[in-house]
C-alpha cells in the first residue's frame, strides 16, 4: 500500500480549502477517539454535510491519502493533515489581555493538546502580576518584548480594547512574534511576514443577523410557492 | 441626488460578499465616527487594503450606493448596510454558558451598541442562581424554554462544553430560537430554518498555524529568488 503525499509546497492551496482543513482533522481526531480505523468519502460526506466528491477534491490537493476501495486510513489522514496544519510541532504562544477572553483561552486546555502552548499573559493591571491562570503565570506589559525573545514566543493572542491593540500588534511585531490570533474589533495593519488571524466576534454576530434575517424571508418565499 | 437601492431579495448575494459586509460596517462607523460624511472607493479602498473595483463590485450587489464623481454618502451607506444585516432593529439574546466566554459575551457592552440586547445568562452551576453579569441575571438551564418563549428570544450564544452542545443545541431549536451563535468545538446538525453562525476558535487557531508554517516557507523561497 502507498500513500503518495505531494509535495505541498508545490502548488498554491485556495483559501477556501484551508478554511475546511480544521474541520476535516476534527471529524478524523472525533473517529479516531471512537476507534475507527478506515472510511470512506461517502461516509465521511453523510457525517460532515460535505458532497463525497468535495471531500476528495479537496484532500487530493494534498496527494490524496485515499485508496479506492478501501478509502481513508483515519489515522494516517489525521497525521497528514496537522502535519499540514503544522500542529505536529509544539507553538509557544502568549495571551496579551487578562480580561474575560484571555482567560477563556489561558483554561482551555485543548489548545496544549493541539501543541500550542501557553507560556505566558500579559496585562497592565498592576494587581494581576503575580498572579495565575491554571498555573500560567501573568506578568506586566512592560516585559513583553523580553519574554517573547528570551522564550521564543511564536504566536500571540491579543485579546486588548481595540483602542491599544494597533499600539501593542506593532510591539509584538517588533519583538519578532510570526503570528498574532486577533480578537481586537480592528485591522492591525501589520508587515506582511506577520501572520495575523482575525477573530472578529461581532462581524460573527452581523453574519448571523444576516443569515437570521433573510433565512426568514427565504421561509416565507417558499411557503408562498 | 438619487440612491437608487435595489430589492435585495431579488438575487442571491455570494456568501464571500457576505463575509466582506460587516467589515465594511465597521469602517463606515469609525467613518463616521471621525466627522468623515463621504468618501470614494479609491480612498476606502486604501484605508481598508481591499481594491477599489472590488469596493464597487460588492456595493453594487447592493444597488450601488455611490455616484460618479462624488463618492459614497458615508451616513446613508453605514445606514443601508446596517439595514442588509439586520442590525437597523434590536434582536433579543440569551448566552447559556456563564463560563469565561459566556462571561466575556455578556461583558461586551458593544453588542447591545448593534441591536443584541441580552436578556439572560443560563447556567447549570446552582450557586450562580441569582447573581449577575452587568446588571444582566443568571438563571438555570431548566428553565431556560420558558424564558425563550415569555421574552421572544431570537438567539442564544452557546458557550458550553462540546459534551452538551448538541443537546442543548436541539432544546433551543425545540424551544423556537431563529439563530445559535456557536462556540461550541462541534457541529449541531439542526433543522435547516435553525441559523448557526460557528466560531470555532480551535480551527482558527489551525488556520494561523497553517499560514504561519507555510509563510515561513514562502518568505525563504522568495529570499532564493
Amino acid at each position: 500500500m502507498i500513500w503518495k503525499v505531494r509535495n505541498v509546497e508545490e502548488k498554491k492551496i485556495s483559501s477556501a480549502v484551508i478554511r475546511r482543513l480544521p474541520r476535516y482533522y476534527r471529524y478524523l481526531g472525533e473517529l479516531l477517539e471512537n476507534g475507527v480505523e478506515r472510511i470512506s468519502s461517502n461516509e465521511l460526506s453523510d457525517r460532515m454535510k460535505v458532497t463525497a466528491s468535495q471531500i476528495r477534491q479537496d484532500l487530493n490537493n494534498f496527494g490524496g491519502f485515499g485508496q479506492q476501495g478501501y478509502g481513508y486510513n483515519v489515522a494516517n489522514l489525521y497525521s497528514e493533515i496537522g502535519k499540514i496544519l503544522g500542529i505536529d510541532t509544539k507553538h509557544s504562544m502568549i495571551v496579551v489581555g487578562a480580561g474575560n477572553l484571555g482567560q477563556a483561552i489561558a483554561n482551555y486546555a485543548d489548545f496544549a493538546k493541539r501543541g500550542f502552548v501557553i507560556k505566558g499573559i500579559f496585562d497592565i493591571k498592576p494587581e494581576l502580576k503575580g498572579t495565575s491562570i491554571r498555573g500560567i503565570n501573568i506578568y506586566m506589559l512592560e516585559d513583553m518584548e523580553e519574554f517573547i525573545k528570551k522564550n521564543s514566543i511564536e504566536i500571540a493572542a491579543l485579546t486588548i480594547p481595540k483602542s491599544e491593540a494597533v499600539n501593542v500588534g506593532e510591539r509584538l511585531a517588533a519583538a519578532g512574534i510570526k503570528a498574532i490570533w486577533n480578537f481586537a474589533h480592528t485591522d492591525l495593519n501589520l508587515p506582511e511576514n506577520i501572520v495575523v488571524e482575525n477573530v472578529h466576534l461581532s462581524e460573527s454576530l452581523m453574519r448571523l443577523s444576516y443569515n437570521m434575517v433573510n433565512q426568514g424571508k427565504a421561509t416565507k418565499k417558499s411557503r408562498k410557492s
